[in-house]
């Protein structure tokens, strides 16, 4: 079964993922470091886009990459070939029901997966399991209720706001950046930091401009036009009027916050 | 004629201002510096908050620091004496009719002023007249619809909102953060840099859930309750609901987001 995954599975969509972990790999990443030699488990990996950032940041980790779509998987195997990452293997499953390993792993991590998943808590509650005692749990995820720009634009909003509620009718959290502390805290994990990522565009730093406010961000927004016209949350005039003023806000300024967090898995069980 | 200023002139909102430069102060000036030697006018002083920290991080700069209301002014010159601050003195008057000086500032800023101006552009126009070509424009603001938290609260959310309604009323904007690349770059400020300041608080960092959090930031919405039960903008039990659920954030999380500009007077007038 597939979980229900609010971007789709399009190449458009694909090709925004890889945009998108270009411009935000120093912000996101800069310490996304692992002990050499350690073991590392990603859940959610989908095509690879953070994998290959974070391997290639890692060269003397080997790393465990599981999702539950074959075709994800598939390109994320292919793209890992073609990037010579050595230190990365794939396996289809399902982070709420991965057999524990024989050895368990040293750290795990989570990039914009939490977000999709009706049950983070119980997912986070295995994927401890998967963990010895004192590694490493990891999550970064956006919020999408951090964003707001100039102009000002009530279109805009509304079309940010159909996505908070398909992938909440998906069973998501588009705003669980905020809660990410509570998630953490509350399975139990240990000396949780959370650590709110602020990405800032306006006219004087052009690269964030084109490649985080227009490709990453409306370009997220704007693949959901045909779920959210077939549900009948906006007209399409009003919808193409609402991404129109979006754009409006390159000239002015655009605001979001992702969340990094990390805990350790509890000595006793 | 004193502007209207919505958080009011009492004791509490003095004790306010100063709670939150303490607990602001690394984050918001820990790059406020200025040439040694160089003159430094800032408007809209108040009672000095920011005053005491810039002058006491700059003993080597001159500042000349203007406000429009004489009894904040007096707190403010009561406070600098204290401090032994011998590199300040106070003016009274009003930032939109400073009188040119015979030499101009080298630098000039602003913290938490435009917000509450009703012409920001026309006081930004006049204040560049008093700086040397080439010399600093500075200013720092909030921005009250970067607020987000954990757990959410529409009660919460609507305390806010009357504070963002009554500064408009005002002919202020408590959104103003977001403006402040367009409004600089507008008035032909040259080389304008803005630079978000992203404050976060959870439970993993007592001081900001307490000093922001609580002093800052819920103090502030709280100032404005009889202003709003005035206006009949909400009813005392939901406004007092909204803040007891504003208070429930600081057990899990508390997001807010101020913005720092700065540029330079341009070279040809």
């Amino acid at each position: 079964m597939n979980l229900g995954y609010v971007h789709g599975y399009e190449d458009t969509e694909c090709q925004r993922l890889l945009d998108q972990s270009h411009i935000l790999e120093d912000l996101l990443h800069h310490d996304t470091t692992f002990a050499p030699g350690s073991r590392v488990l990603e859940l959610g990996c989908g095509v690879g886009a953070q994998t290959r950032i974070v391997a290639r940041r890692n060269p003397e980790v080997r790393f465990t990459c599981v999702d539950i779509n074959q075709a994800s998987l598939d390109a994320a195997r292919a793209a890992a070939r073609k990037a010579n990452l050595s230190n990365v293997s794939f396996q289809l499953g399902d982070a709420r029901a991965l057999p524990r390993p024989s050895h368990p792993f040293d750290a795990a991590f989570f990039c914009f997966v939490l977000e999709h998943l009706p049950d983070p808590e119980r997912v986070l509650e295995h994927v401890m399991t998967l963990v010895r005692p004192g590694g490493t749990l990891m999550a970064i995820e956006g919020d999408h209720g951090s964003t707001f720009f100039h102009p000002q634009s009530e279109l805009g909003w509304r079309t940010i706001q159909c996505l908070i509620d398909l992938q909440a009718a998906q069973g998501g959290d588009a705003l669980i950046g905020r809660r990410l502390y509570d998630l953490f805290s509350g399975v139990g994990i240990t000396d949780v930091q959370v650590d709110p990522r602020l990405v800032y565009a306006d006219p004087s730093r052009p690269d964030w401009v084109e490649w985080f406010t227009e490709r990453t961000y409306i370009a997220m927004v704007a693949g959901a036009r045909e779920q959210a016209l077939a549900a009948g949350m906006m007209t399409a005039s009003d919808w193409d009027a609402g991404i129109s003023e979006l754009r409006e806000s390159k000239r002015g300024s655009f605001c979001y916050t992702f969340f990094k967090a990390r805990g350790k898995a509890p000595v006793r069980r």
